[in-house]
């Protein structure tokens, strides 16, 4: 998506360690004007598929989620982190590991909001390991209901979590796939991923931004 | 807002020592065609106010919050909740007591999104004792920016944050006001905010539900 790759060359910051800092519109701040560029953008992808619910997780993907779902004109669940242990069962939960956050939470879902009938939308801001997806597909299938897609505004291609879900059979669709960065040009480079719509040798360098 | 009270009144659940769970439609699965008749409403409220941002609290702030937006025409910044201790100075940072959770953490909004030009709009899903929203309403404050509102989904009238910050002077809208509420007989009864339209003495009353 061609708007949301020129919004991060030109408001996200690289850092070092394969950060990509898009607070300014996406998971602080968020430009729901852009949300909702996005969210006709995830329709128009998902077009064919018998959406009946969308499921994200606590925190960044539930802007997205809510302001996508009013395309598909279907309920969000949200998956909520705890640190507790004590979960009722009521729930579907799975443990996630977290690399930004370095350490271990539970992701749940109520039992109530999800089940066999569901054909399911899985949305998220960011896409890298893939731990918190994987989290979230297992709770899906744990309830008998259809993974119909994934998703993603920012997949890290330089991160296996893309690749891994495109291997496992996933309809996976990222909006931004950033190749790679640079923190020290603050170069970012997009994979071509609209080869008919130019030169795909040039198009995936968006611009050069200050890190 | 009379659609709010039939819901809360049909799908919500009351249980012991104050708790009403309506996490069927707002705060876990999110009803979006509801929220955007709240964010209707919120603009029909605080319509002649020059709202330029609004802020909300993560996690079931956020879902509200960027549908209502859609309605302002704004950008959203939702607060982070931390438990580290290790902040940097760009952040605004407040503690809040969750009763809820029984702990204290941090609230968080980076410097880079609210200053003295904005004029915002504070939108949460409930307010009891006020906690967060005096968290909030500080960081607006020490950003020198002006808090023309507060909207809130579900006000727990029986609790006494709402009071205190109507006494304070804040702009206070909540879409339904829980006068009390019975887990014995799963009664719910609304403060009646409309007069006008109706018998103040049985308006209140939506319905009865089961506990």
């Amino acid at each position: 998506m061609k708007l949301l790759e020129e919004r991060i060359a030109r408001d996200g910051v690289v850092k070092a360690e394969g950060v990509l800092k898009v607070d300014s519109f996406l998971n602080h701040q968020m430009d729901i004007d852009l949300f909702n560029e996005m969210g006709a953008e995830f329709k128009r992808l998902f077009a064919d598929a018998p959406i009946n619910k969308i499921l994200t997780i606590e925190a960044s993907g539930i802007g997205i989620a809510a302001i996508a779902a009013q395309h598909f004109g279907v309920p969000v669940v949200f998956a909520k982190k705890s640190q507790s242990i004590n979960l009722d069962g009521d729930m579907y939960s799975t443990r996630i590991q977290s690399f930004t956050h370095g350490k271990v939470f539970n992701v749940i879902v109520s039992k109530k909001f999800i089940g066999p009938d569901d054909r399911v939308l899985i949305i998220d801001d960011f896409l890298a390991n893939g731990c918190a997806l994987d989290g979230l597909i297992e709770i899906v299938e744990s309830a008998g209901a259809a993974v119909e897609g994934i998703g993603i505004a920012i997949e890290k291609g330089f991160q296996p979590g893309g690749k891994n879900l495109r291997e496992r059979g996933y309809r996976l669709e990222s909006l931004a796939i950033v190749e790679s960065m640079d923190p020290g040009t603050g170069t970012l480079t997009f994979r071509d991923q609209w080869p008919s719509e130019g030169d795909a040798q040039v198009f995936g360098v968006v611009e050069t931004i200050e890190a």
